[in-house]
């Protein structure tokens, strides 16, 4: 794309996440990075050494009033999501806002139509519906490889990083929230959560979901701050065959297990049952970089139109699924439909 | 020890596990492989083959007869447990029960009444607080490696054995429930169960447990039927280290992390904390057979009345929770106090 | 088969593997364990516990001189093979010597004739050409699924069991030797070997071995008493897919990796090869136990005069191999021609 | 540092190692990236576009001519280090070249002259020696953890990549020989290898080499082209303790297994001799990237005239043993004294 033509870019919030928006933003091909900015200075010193190109300021205004930005990426903490995206769509920019899109579907559905006013592109940050183990994970669901699906169950676990201003629901939920959303295409019929503080006061660190969907798919989630070995794994089951993702590993990050139980149909009980185990396969897998591809994805929406993926309405779904969550944890793990 | 002194034992339930308390009944110096029992015929075979000098029978009552026979294991299914150890304890026998001793905290204590009347030992057959790698987690615990304990995460899953009498909780959560009892020294505070069938009617095959102890330790319980990869793996969170303790691991069972995270006292948010990582360690274990400890536990018991470790009054706790865990199961996932 | 028609077997040397050998032929429906011997009673206290119709002395010649016995099979040192085999066969018994057959060709020869002249099965104890992984290779090496074979690895590495009469080349290359053997069809061209001793005087603990092999197929083999962690991994390279043989893994013992070097016919040079890399896929196994296979094939040899896999004429094939390695082990490693 | 005692760094080689230099110089407090050259203009286009400030050049004079830079890295292909390195010194550049320092110990001696003539910095970059893992292997063997050692064996095989001008001895083998000679302090007496090549004409793609030091030491290194899986491990036994260093693992890089094998002294035979296994350990490692101390090493020997630790005199004694291993190669695997 010519200079003229690339999509001017504002990045906010240059503390975990920031820097990788800000490399892929100033790789792309189709966006320039012209400003960058973040509350705390000494975060700014080593993307201005690293992008002289780029204006580096601590001042948010500076993002929105700058003529040539068209679009702003939010990598700020959660709780300034809401405001900061308002602000940047009201400017009349198109904004991509770090998962969670908003801690309220209050919140989100305020920045769903206000985008819809404003004709911007609003994109939730939700970078796995972009990597390829969960796209390969998509394709073999939609062609019925695992036949009907069972139990999901996911695991996100590590030491830190604890977020100052939100739980580890808000935190770390929202990947499988929208890994599991997007597989099954639909939403939970209904949330229950749990979680618990230990280092802190208030803000809980160690959290398990349980998602009911239609079709009696049952989905489980396990996250948490306070683990020794990281983990990033989630196990399908099927009634033709079982699944593993987990991202942690190198090479074989998807295996496809050939395996189930078989109900012989005319009788009950455990001796009619036969234990099928077969081959273990795992698919190649393209080695791009999700991020790369979410921020193609916002590219081509402001450039075309486009719909892109992880669009506004998903960010809502999944926030809507997050305030249920959170509603169950504080009514003591009631069950809470949505 | 001689002949004379040896404990002659009859073991009825030749299916999966009793082979086991066969081999190690047949193979201990200090007892006797005396009969064997399975309402299968066909299960008897290859005992015949391999014990000449072992009486095979189909009938349970054999044992119960036999004027030499001083004690009876039972790896029966579940629902047989009770009625099965209160003709053997009737019939003045010790009995070793397999895990859980019973299938309600009624027939549970009814069963130690009866022993502690009949002046029987019986023990629950709870294998897993003999295991080396069970124990060694125990001494570490009483050392306080950990500092305080925040949380306790089980995985018990593979793909099958489904029981024909007895849920997956009935099935898989005694081990874990008996190693967390055993770790902390007391029971749980509360219960919450959750638990879903997919393949059959009525039995559940996949279930997670949440369980509260005093000290605000939090331990989590995930039990299946039906997963592809094999996991026995339980993660401990302590306030000044981690541990993991994975016995599907063949030489590094216990794995010690030296790491937290720290809480700057005076200041609150995460820009206090420090998440501290260090060394890894691996203790060496001792690689004796569980069950053959356990086996040495019970003759011990019968020869010198020693209290064992897995006693009935240990069996009849586990007992406590499963129920309670069958009662929130019950009432869809509410909470069960003790 | 009925009492009369099994095969009466007498097994000599109860250390490491002949108890393997002995609860094998116990519990095959084809043999009748008769006699067990070895010259340290004391080995003999659990074999006479766990099987009391079994025979148990530390003279050997009691098997021999049985009238009953019609096969011996001995797990005795390496250096007692030939003498044992051969009065063995002399007293016209069915013979399996544990591997290596015999320390010389010249020895390994005279058994063979011996066993020709008697009439008498004689096998070589390599039980891995009957392990189900060995045979899944084989079959997928037969179907030329790796295309052309460039490389195998062998890694047999662990601490310990130092051997008293035999250097690591004896003890543990017999096994990848034969599963070279077996696989490849055909014996190699040449042999290098280099080893050395560390712990004991005389005896080398840690060899490396280079085979070379028609078609241009390079084989390696590294065998150790001194490591920290065992291996038991092969690596094999094709033209068309690559293979990884870990006997270590519980349930993913072979891999085959879909992956390759391309080379653009017309020209040369690096920046005209394309790596190619795809799916990776682990076939399912059997899980028949490789000795008891072993033993059906003896015991069928011994009945109806078929040819077993790990004939004498194989392990003869292998001791070749073994004492060319020798030879270039004490002339510093060069090159020995077969 | 100020911009005026920044060292002005040119980067010769913009292909796979290259922009590992180039991110590393521009990153680096103390260094200022001016000038990247390749002879391959399209190599160049991402470089001008994250680096603006930078002239991108396919003439390599440029960098020479150019008044300001100081110092030269050069990452070209290894048969052109020589030549480059000596124009660079020549024009009075410090000069960095990647590993190998030149293809024969001639050509580095000559260089090592040629930089002591003109006062220049020359080092060789052999960045494992600054690489955490290997400097805590270092320190254990400085404290004598594991005893005598008796053995290293190194593993470095993986898919790729062909070079187009060296055998896979000189572009692998590098890494292993320098980190070999770096933790034992000294040259081996003797090297062996051989090598062989299966996909292109006269480049070697697979090799083994063997190398012997004063003190029994015995080391082999594996080093491959063409394997399924990627491996970079060595593993160390001593007389008191082995170890495991294995890079690809995210975690426990260094495992020290407290194990080896007592040897009865007043007696001989395996009866005499015990197995010790103890605890595992694995020491945490700082995560600083080897690159960047690399470079500081670099920088500071420019500023300050402190020898580095890969310095010009280190990467001739790799490029000995390089040249031995050649010449064995050629000799058909001959032992090649030094």
């Amino acid at each position: 794309m010519s200079a003229a033509t690339r999509v001017r870019v504002a990045v906010a919030g240059c503390g975990y996440w920031g820097p990788n928006l800000i490399r892929n933003f100033a790789d792309h091909p189709d966006s320039d990075l012209v400003i960058a900015c973040d509350a705390k200075p000494e975060r700014l010193v080593s993307i201005r050494r690293r992008y002289p190109a780029c204006t580096c300021t601590t001042d948010f205004d500076e993002a929105l009033s700058h003529p040539l930005v068209e679009a702003v990426a939010l990598a700020t903490p959660v709780s300034s999501h809401f405001r900061l995206a308002r602000r940047a769509l009201e400017a009349g920019k198109h904004v991509l806002v770090e998962k969670p899109l908003a801690t309220s579907v209050r919140e989100a559905k305020a920045l769903v139509e206000l985008a819809r006013r404003r004709k911007c592109v609003l994109m939730a940050g939700h970078t796995f519906v972009y990597s390829p183990p969960v796209r390969k994970v998509k394709e073999l669901l939609a062609k019925k490889t695992l036949g009907r699906i069972y139990t999901m169950d996911f695991s996100r676990v590590n030491l830190g990083l604890f977020q100052p201003d939100v739980n580890v629901l808000w935190d770390l939920a929202p990947h499988d929230v929208s890994i599991a959303l997007y597989w099954l295409g639909r939403p939970p019929l209904s949330v229950r959560a749990q979680a618990k503080n230990f280092v802190r006061r208030g803000i809980q660190e160690v959290g398990y979901l349980s998602l009911e969907f239609s079709g009696g798919i049952w989905v489980h989630l396990h996250v948490s701050w306070l683990a020794p070995v990281k983990l990033r794994r989630v196990v399908l089951v099927g009634s033709s065959r079982m699944l593993v993702y987990d991202d942690t590993e190198n090479v074989e990050k998807v295996k496809i297990y050939d395996q189930g139980v078989v109900r012989n149909p005319e009788t009950f009980g455990e001796f009619q049952l036969t234990y099928r185990t077969g081959d273990i396969h795992s698919p190649k897998l393209d080695s791009t970089e999700p991020l790369a591809l979410e921020i193609s994805d916002f590219l081509r929406a402001i450039r075309t139109g486009a719909k892109p993926v992880s669009d506004a309405a998903f960010g809502l779904e999944v926030v809507r699924v997050l305030e249920a969550a959170q509603r169950s944890l504080e009514s003591r793990g009631a069950t809470v439909r949505l």
